[in-house]
């Protein structure tokens, strides 16, 4: 019969359909990660603030999760890549200008005093760094001396271009939340004009969902148009107390999870979990792994201690991955 | 035959989605706009930069467009509404803090005095005002204050809730421009804090999306969870030259339409248009309407002076809005 035939035909239609989309269910979204706790933990809580009718259920517009950079999506050893940035940077001013040369904090970032440069709360002596390096100059000048850099320069213990260092489960991570409607965002340190020359290509993250240390630009109309010139005026740095103070500053609302791998993200990760009206989940990856990375945690070479937040993990119910034995792969 | 059956309803089915394709296309997404030339050039832009393959098209991420608030999407007389906001709070405190009574900004706030509180480049008086009503208490209580204050007070020539005075053809150019696949963003002097408690509601613009004067806030792990505390640290205000460099800390890149109405709109104005890789378009709306809204320009009663971008408009190729004769409703 007529209807028949075609009643057969939606019907294989939609088999197909089905077919198709209980495929795309039941593929692993988290392949590099190995089948621990951590795993099902982060995947029991996707699927209970996703589902529609739920208690728990969190409209998209507030499936805001925020991730650390630095140790967190990619290394942060044998010093954060924005200070190897830096250092490069400075060599070359420094063999042109001798007053330079003899600052003391150029002297110790040219010598890899990287404990100097880091000493007190602020690691006011990178900052300097930072301020001579990431100041006085165009945004896009900067940011074209960023492209160039990484084009250039390799990791020197992992050999490969610092922008094809992020760990591939967080990569994975980070796809995975997209998928079920999270909208990612960095807050870090780090300088959020230098994330954003490459964050949308590396992490899928856009420049406005990038959120970093920064100070004010000056608008100067030129003849060759407007540009915006670097300083250091007004200068946030995007850390410890900062961050939830960034998050609130920049996105306006709490997000519900929070990825981070130091003291630094302790106060993002508080944030985020402590009597949050909505459901949420905080992590924090833990460097156990010399072999395919680094291990460190309560005394790191440079930046990236982790003392307090580890501490606080139980108590706070923050999931703490175990980069050696969770992961089974590491790099693309 | 089984066959032409299936296929007269498959072109059925086509028909159908088909007719309603254009219909949807056809219908005028800018209804309360007459048919003037400022209305053909929007709908000129628009179609010029999203059609797919031709020399202009801009890729989704970059369609961002910027719009000030205060007199752009809403009015801003006999006082910008945050102000009055202000003096109502200043109203209440003041009587219960005789020391405050004292303060001859608070004072200026209570007789009304705006030309005292707006002297200066920066408006001192109003920041000072500002300050005292905007910061001490955590951003919660002060989101609440807001809301409290929306829904007991009514415009005083319009006899409106101030929410409820957003103009109608504003409101039809973000929908079409979101339509379209923008990311409307707001580019305000007014405060961040402020804005983001109704801007979803009343614009749907997402509170990550509104970008304002702000000042940091503080982080406190209280007993009952953490908490912001505003103040007024590390205040910046996003007016004239503060608003491209507002628009580069939030979103990192140049928009490409920029909605304004007053010279406090010119430097965004020129950062989107003069020089941008991409196709642009700049825009004025120009107070006309004294029997609906308000009419001034060159001498407003508080703020939203317009002098300088309204003289350099015809030059920079920017459209100048008429609100009388171009628009054929102003309010819903």
């Amino acid at each position: 019969m007529p209807f028949n035939k075609f009643a057969a035909m939606l019907v294989f239609a939609f088999a197909i359909m089905h077919f198709n989309f209980h495929n795309a269910w039941a593929a692993d979204p988290l392949p590099s990660w190995n089948e621990s706790a951590s795993k099902k933990a982060i995947i029991a809580f996707v699927e209970r603030v996703t589902e529609q009718g739920a208690a728990d259920f969190v409209p998209p517009s507030e499936r805001i999760a925020v991730f650390d950079n630095d140790g967190t999506l990619w290394p942060e050893n044998p010093v954060p890549f924005q200070a190897a940035f830096a250092f490069d940077q400075i060599r070359k001013k420094a063999s042109a200008d001798s007053n330079l040369a003899a600052d003391p904090m150029v002297q110790a970032a040219l010598s890899g005093d990287v404990k100097k440069l880091l000493d007190g709360p602020h690691h006011d002596g990178l900052m300097h760094v930072l301020a001579l390096t990431h100041s006085g100059m165009t945004n896009s000048e900067f940011q074209q001396s960023v492209e160039q850099w990484l084009a250039n320069t390799r990791h020197p213990k992992l050999d490969r271009r610092y922008d094809d260092l992020t760990y591939l489960p967080m990569q994975e991570l980070l796809e995975y939340l997209r998928a079920n409607g999270f909208k990612t965002y960095i807050v870090s340190g780090g300088g959020a004009d230098f994330m954003r020359v490459w964050s949308e290509r590396v992490y899928g993250i856009p420049p406005e969902q990038v959120i970093g240390s920064h100070a004010k630009t000056k608008f100067e109309m030129r003849d060759s148009g407007p540009v915006l010139i670097k300083t250091m005026d007004h200068l946030f740095v995007d850390d410890k107390d900062g961050k939830p103070v960034g998050i609130h500053q920049f996105i306006g609302r709490r997000p519900i999870a929070c990825f981070g791998n130091s003291d630094g993200d302790k106060a993002m990760l508080e944030y985020t979990t402590i009597n949050n009206p909505r459901p949420s989940m905080g992590l924090i990856v833990h460097h156990t792994d010399a072999a395919r990375e680094y291990a460190y945690d309560s005394a790191p070479k440079s930046s990236g201690k982790l003392i307090e937040a580890l501490n606080d993990a139980p108590k706070r119910g923050w999931l703490v991955v175990d980069m050696e034995k969770d992961w089974n792969k590491v790099w693309k």
